[in-house]
């Protein structure tokens, strides 16, 4: 079984760097509970509304993300199991590239690059799973869509879920009862 | 009709700059006559080897490659009537990401982001062709695998051929005779 994960609110909280950096700028600290629905562009006055969107296109912005919980030791298991690749859209973002391999290789230094993508479109991606939080990638997915729960997408229904990695556990059957 | 285009030795000339880092360091200029059939760190003294296969993985490799001769007009002409993806195996170089990155946004600035796949395997992709130099990536493609002609290629038969660009042009019937 072929497995791809997506990195940002998947392994990696790219929310939480949106959130500091914002804080930084305007003195304002929201909170994930605040972006329930929707996302930090779309609350923020509409005047700062581009200069968050422009945040991810900025060097450091994908430096010492912290890793969603649990996310390392989960994939490590799946990994040990199935053929997972890592699967992010890195290349809106020229800075990321660099500093999401340099993540990686912090982090799930047991991901073989074979194993890493970094790409535009993930519609050409041939796996049986594909485990993303957004919409826009599920979507035109052909195997099994599943959608990582992030605040921005709590609201979506089309899709099976994980709420977090432990969940996994039971999904992909990592535990014998 | 979605085509796959490979980048080294099929649109960025890799082997110039391993033949130009040879001779900076060994004072001997080897040509790609030479490499007819094998690749440079196939030739060089036994002790050299690991110093040449190690080049890529060095920072400044990929930077400012020469084009493959003709290779921007005619992939030009393809994206414009075709799907056209660039995909890469860059994972495997570290320094190669931004280079690479760096390198499109010079000489193919037309390629949208979405159209760009940096990985490690490519029998991932979902295509219906392939443009590869490397044996590796052609016999796990599903669609039609098509050789690009590179100096260590030339004595594998079992692909259709592509020599040149201009000769894309004929195949892809870019041309309107």
């Amino acid at each position: 079984m072929r497995i791809l994960i997506d990195m940002d609110e998947v392994m990696a909280d790219a929310i939480a760097r949106f959130l500091e950096w914002y804080e930084r700028d305007f003195g304002v600290r929201y909170t994930k509970e605040d972006l329930k629905g929707t996302k930090l562009s779309e609350i923020v006055p509409e005047e700062q509304r581009n200069i968050v969107k422009n945040y991810p296109h900025q060097k450091g912005f994908f430096k010492d993300l912290p890793l969603i919980p649990n996310s390392r030791e989960v994939i490590e298991e799946l990994y040990n199991r199935y053929d997972v690749y890592v699967a992010s859209a890195a290349m809106e973002f020229r800075y990321s590239l660099e500093e999401k391999f340099e993540w990686l290789e912090e982090h799930f230094p047991f991901i073989h690059w074979r194993r890493r993508i970094f790409c535009g479109d993930k519609h050409l991606l041939k796996a049986d799973v594909l485990i993303d939080d957004h919409e826009f990638n599920l979507s035109t997915f052909e195997g099994r869509a599943i959608m990582f729960t992030a605040s921005h997408n709590i609201n979506e229904t089309k899709y099976e879920r994980l709420d977090n990695w432990l969940d996994a556990r039971k999904l992909f059957e990592l535990i014998t009862p």
